[in-house]
């Protein structure tokens, strides 16, 4: 941290801000400038201290220097993680493409999409069991049993199968069932959900809050990872702006910055990212050329009778162009798909 | 709705979203206009229909017109709801002002604040037991034992407990030791909550999201209604921007427009709502002036000790004098305090 | 400012950074931490230095310290300034209130809306000349017309004029015409324009731009004070964010922040602020008790007629009552209306 | 315009807005519904009316359907519009890179640079001579002599040259030595400058405003059509969010956004749009990918001395790399480069 003396400070002042560091444990380092002095703290361990020393007397402003989290950092671990989803490696050479429908809706409907996403060369499968919907009246997910249909259609297409925990409950199940555990963006400071994620037996796909920084996102990571649950992919799936035409922000630039500071590997969700159709493909692209480790996207036969989330999924058509474009970008990044 | 169609539109494309309209057993309303064509729709009862319209041939864009809220609006019960926490009415004439630390720490402590904000004219306690904390290294609060401590200071005090619940075996506690579950900012779309606080039989203090919308906010409440609790607060305390001067923007004309469109009391935060101490009394007057029904302030006899957010705590001298200036303002807007 | 190093940064890089500082004539102060090593640097006099450290081999992040505005801190200048607006003091003991339509529409509207602000005791006339609107096929104004419509109704009732310059032709004349010429928040940036009115021999209202943060909108402010206008008054008027209620969002923090690192006088206009006439008067209140040093606000005798913004003007007998709601808050913060 | 009538809205009540409706020459259609009766609006010409209705009785929200822009509208004009900058064609099948450093310093640096962007395979050369500049004490630029040095940069290398107007007369200049004028984020509202630019001899580039919305990003390029200046390529290069990691939040969603609705070829500026060295190629390869029509990038062949945002310039020999990976992508999307 560095505390930041107002240029009207004293001596005194600037005394009883040495003193109160001194007093916490920490080590003062006062540097005396043209204008103002500046005071450093070492020793504080990369804590989250309070900003405390804002109001003492001729302090003018606390900036904080260190990041408080450790285990997703790159200074940590140099070298990229790669998380497996069953026996799917995420955060590798190869591109992982997650496909299915936001919700499971039946079995014939979940088995029909995963046919075509499993031909189309996704290698995991998504879809909803347990729903957060914005309103009590929307349809809430089939639960356990969509978690049984999810399990089916792994059974048949070998495809490994994440899907959201809306709580600790839903955790328990989807461990027994299905391969990968995603945290949803509205849960993505949800700490009891965190806590016990980072005891699961399965990988946690965590996806970004509308609102949250990278510091907060990386401390999410960290909480799981504070539990002992290493296997943790990350997931940009749009931020909250004041924009008039897509539903959220696609953040692509997340993905270097993440890249930069953290070993985890990070996927982009476009669906939830744009919220429309006709954007997803385009956001796509732009997702594996800036350097993501891979896609989940909503895909169903059938978007216009879908219980969910229909306006942003793409048709199984729609989703075979994709794949053979992003086959033609991968390589280009280094990448294979 | 009404989906706007593109004024290239042909009259089968018309038809075609008449005839989608009518086979979801909706009745379709063509506006022709001058330079395109308009089509409301009725009777899809104010559900929350996914806006399948979007994608059919010919449509420029589907605008939802109907909100999906109902029991937490204003046309469904006209006059002001009244929430008692404990035997304290919240919005009703009297302004409500609850004070205490963020965090519980200690018997003495909490015991030192309750009694100094009760002289100070405070009509409920607050306090964290469960603290949603950014880093998992920060202190998390002392649970079981903070619940037990809040209770003896309301005995001692009188003054009846808010306190937050991260999760369901929170409320399960909070029910028992407390008198209002507060739901927090980051769990307001943590629906698995949501319900089990619709269950509950204490009344609910529901903090509004960093980027949550009105109608997102108003949706969130709705779910403690509709599983049968009516007795909810609504809190805003702030809403994330590019701000570089406060910790979040605090948005005072949600008060006006909740009053506008709900029936449920409205309380603000300045103390999350700013982060800094200084903000506080300046923002908590101006909460007052623009209608709200109370505040919940953060208050420490030692805010520099403070084990979290003691930056953003005003001193008990602080408080009494602003409860001196509310007491000022109160009248001006037909309140009294 | 200061920078941070990686962890693994070595020996000689961290002598790397420090040869570079010195290399521009700075003085490098290291810091070695438990974790890491950060390097203060001194002697950058204040200056806005890119952060060319940034890409320096072993370099984490460059944090800045020295705000880059100095003749609005309140750090060179201790006490309020008072800018006077023809007579009228803004920023001393009084508040101030400036009222009147958006657009200057005629001799007669603008003579019966100044006439009836004046009863109501509004102390400066408002009133839109040059309109800054979205559209071309907009109202854009009555232009210099405009201008001597304002004059005449200075002349009637006494009130000085505060009036919109959209370019430097419009500093020309309004310095001719009016008392006090207004740079609108489409325009906070618009450096050439900046400068012509720090060259004015009249006052300048400076609204803050839709997504400015508190260092820009100050900088801005140091725009026209560089060039020798030192009577500038700043104003409040809404940032953008994700709202789904109001316009914009009226970030009334942004009052104590200006106060507490500058002297310069701000101004709130709740009308833009809010874009909903029913949350003018609310918003208002929260103004003044929030500590801003007045209002700018609009009336409209007719406002379902007025040619621009109409929905956000209050009528005279809300004026009315406004003013009177006012003068009860002003005394509690220890200012007078 | 849907005007949406309370549920308590008596039938006086919707006679009366109807009544208001036809009052200024419109023509209403009630829409009876099962909860409320909706009153669409026809006849408004697309005009940009105030939402005068708001404030009717028995109204509860009025929504606007038509947008207010046509000229740049894909229903006015269903081709792609092509724009030539001196010979190069921007929109059409080719991908069109702009490349140069943020400010002309000097003779020698301004053709090093564009002898290696030309050699790159760049085909216009940017560089500002008139630098908005957020702090006054900051390099403003070289002005009329950094437009001849441009000047004879493209006589030596052949590139057509685009430099940024900050007024009217920078406009007057830039017609004079260059070859396309650019109106920066700061000034997207400048309707002064739009409309001057409106009647230039050369095309407009035309940055989107920090927290412009697409409507508004478009209503300002149609002040330029307007005005008789067809030739307008739009520029996307970042949002203003809470990004902690970020300059600015790069919105590529907005390329497939314009594309939908508009003709105007759009470029992306990656430099700007995330401020940061190491993000610009990644940046750069996704807005190929998204489907841009081309890049506008700061190259300096010595970033850490120059003299304005030397950190989100790349190197010549980044360029170089990135060029190629573009060339690569390109031909995904159907283009070429």
């Amino acid at each position: 941290m560095l505390v930041v003396m107002r240029q009207s400070a004293t001596p005194e002042e600037i005394r009883g801000v040495v003193a109160a560091i001194e007093a916490r444990g920490f080590k003062a380092h006062p540097i005396p400038g043209v204008q103002r002095t500046a005071i450093g703290i070492t020793g504080n361990r990369g804590a989250v201290d309070a900003p405390v020393f804002e109001s003492l007397p001729g302090v003018l402003e606390v900036i904080p220097v260190t990041h408080a989290y450790k285990l997703v950092s790159r200074e940590v671990k140099a070298e990229n993680s790669v998380v497996h989803i069953g026996a799917v490696p995420v955060g590798g050479p190869g591109l992982v493409i997650a496909a299915g429908p936001c919700a499971v809706e039946s079995h014939d409907q979940m088995l029909t999409v995963a046919r075509r996403v499993k031909q189309a060369g996704a290698h995991i499968l998504r879809g909803g069991a347990f729903k957060p919907r914005t309103s009590p009246y929307s349809f809430q997910g089939l639960g356990e049993e969509g978690l049984k249909i999810l399990a089916a259609a792994r059974e048949e297409t070998g495809l490994p199968v994440v899907t959201e925990a809306l709580d600790v409950e839903g955790v328990d199940l989807i461990e027994r069932y299905a391969d990968c555990i995603q945290i949803g963006a509205r849960n993505m400071q949800n700490f009891s959900l965190l806590k016990r994620a980072g005891r699961a037996k399965k990988p946690v796909l965590l996806k970004r809050g509308l609102a949250a920084t990278l510091e907060e996102f990386l401390m999410s990571a960290e909480y799981i990872l504070s539990e002992g649950n290493y296997e943790v992919v990350l997931c940009e799936r749009g931020v909250r702006t004041f924009s008039d035409f897509s539903r959220n922000t696609l953040d692509l630039a997340v993905v270097p910055a993440v890249k930069s500071v953290s070993h985890l590997p990070i996927l982009v969700d476009p669906s939830h990212g744009t919220g429309r159709r006709d954007k997803v493909s385009p956001l796509s692209r732009a997702a594996v050329a800036v350097g993501a480790d891979g896609l989940i996207v909503e895909v169903h036969h059938d978007p216009n009778t879908a219980l969910s989330d229909g306006p942003q999924s793409i048709t199984p058509e729609m989703f075979d162009e994709l794949v053979s474009e992003l086959r033609q970008i991968a390589p280009v990044i280094g990448r294979s798909l």
